[in-house]
């Protein structure tokens, strides 16, 4: 399948920064469908799961496609499902890649020679993926493959939302750095092979938004890398704590929210007017921070 | 489907150490299937590529089923071929499970919360993995869901066999410890909580061969895991390599080797005759090095 990149660039960063620039808000809607909190309608209409879960995506996608530069796909929604929920994730993809928006395919993948060449011809084989996420724990050799192709780009796991990564993210080294201060350095280094005409670079960091104490940190020591920031809404983060993660330009990072936008309705109303609005709201409302003076 | 078990007991690491004593031998055969590697009758006899790996790898399960404990399929042999690839690579555990191995999904997953639940169901939901590779980036959100079903078990990343792994693996924290002995203390004090009657536990550890220096270290830190160790053959190590991952009494390791056992055949010759015999081969050498006198 061709690959109707959103416009015509080819680097993936640039295509990314491009979007957003274009949208006016650095935000990313995160697609984890789940059968029970998918519309009561869809799943009357759908008795297979992966049909029902298809076609909420499908939903979300049409209703946020115009307000959003990105949607984030949760591979592991789909993966549940085996061969039926990973071919109705590829069509998912496809799909919002046909309605303009850059893909993130959230699969935090991490191996190593030709195994992470296999992944990286999975996650972007048919061209419908842009950026995935990948585990840094192997070191560049389970990050490099997914860099050889500047089409494609990837998200380095460096400081995770959640709060287990504190035992081992937060550690302490010799030297004086976070453990995850070390693997950006480690990012900032292999990114620096991949930079496009903006200045970021393809290989990306996922920095949590929960962890406002570590961004700005994290900010200084990979300047031209494009953070991937989850947590916002339904993990406890708010607008404010993004702010470390910007350049002071409001360029460098995106903002993904998934369950408090893709679950923004009640089961009385138009679900999609629900999920359209909680959207528009949330790349209104990082606009507007972003807009004032730091 | 039901699951077919090696033995009649539940607990994941109870069965694996049974098996291992049933063969004599804790060895692991890794199926990592790469077209252009598969025997040339084999590419000659099925034109889709997805056809040929599966013919290949049932070909390797019939070879070894009767010299090995185990098999560990790499997920992304499989997955880069999509949904069909995906499929195959279930049928190929099926089929694995019904000659009475225990079988290895390395996948090297990594993710929280609800993802973390649904790795864990894509892996087990069809009762034919026995085990998978974890990545512990995400600290023990990330490998805790992969526990709470006492019949499976995962083997968590601490030391891999790479090069590349050193750049974070190695790294000295301010306590003194290497930056792996966190990630093994972590996964000994998780894994306490999943110790079945042969005194291990549910949570093993992955620690390469090509690490000696750090093998007796690990062990000593992680008494309950059962270290699976790949990097023998293809990957340089050799025998003694690995005779730190044992406790004194030979037993707390699984040795697994992929391409020095899968390729070991050349095209003129029966290829599962010579795949049968590099099995054997792997199994007596492992074995012979464990009966000596330490």
């Amino acid at each position: 399948m061709p690959n109707p990149a959103p416009v015509a660039v080819a680097h993936a960063a640039d295509r990314l920064i491009d979007a957003v620039e274009r949208v006016g808000a650095p935000v990313c809607v995160g697609l984890d469908p789940v059968l029970d909190r998918v519309p009561a309608s869809l799943r009357t209409a759908h008795s297979d799961p992966v049909a029902a879960i298809e076609a909420f995506a499908a939903g979300v996608i049409e209703a946020v496609a115009t307000s959003v530069p990105c949607v984030k796909f949760q591979s592991a929604c789909y993966e549940r499902y085996g061969p039926p929920g990973v071919a109705a994730l590829r069509r998912g993809l496809a799909l919002a890649h046909e309605r303009g928006l850059v893909t993130v395919l959230d699969v935090k993948r991490g191996d190593i020679d030709v195994s992470a060449e296999h992944y990286a011809e999975a996650a972007f084989g048919d061209g419908s993926v842009d950026w995935v996420t990948v585990s840094p724990y192997l070191g560049a050799d389970g990050m490099e493959p997914f860099l050889r192709n500047p089409t494609y780009g990837a998200f380095a796991l460096v400081r995770t939302s959640n709060r287990g990564g504190d035992a081992l993210q937060s550690l302490r080294l010799d030297d004086g750095r976070c453990v995850c201060d070390a693997v950006a350095d480690l990012v900032d280094h292999l990114g620096r092979g991949a930079i496009g005409s903006a200045g970021y670079s393809n290989l990306g960091a996922v920095v949590g938004a929960t962890k406002p104490e570590d961004a700005a940190r994290l900010r200084d020591r990979m300047p031209h890398a494009i953070f991937l920031v989850p947590g916002l809404g339904a993990q406890g983060a708010g607008v404010d704590d993004v702010l470390g993660c910007f350049h002071a330009d409001g360029r460098g990072a995106l903002i993904t929210a998934s369950r408090s936008v893709i679950y923004a309705f009640d089961d009385g109303g138009e679900w999609t007017v629900a999920v359209r609005d909680a959207a528009k709201r949330m790349r209104d409302e990082i606009a507007s921070v972003l807009a004032q003076p730091r």
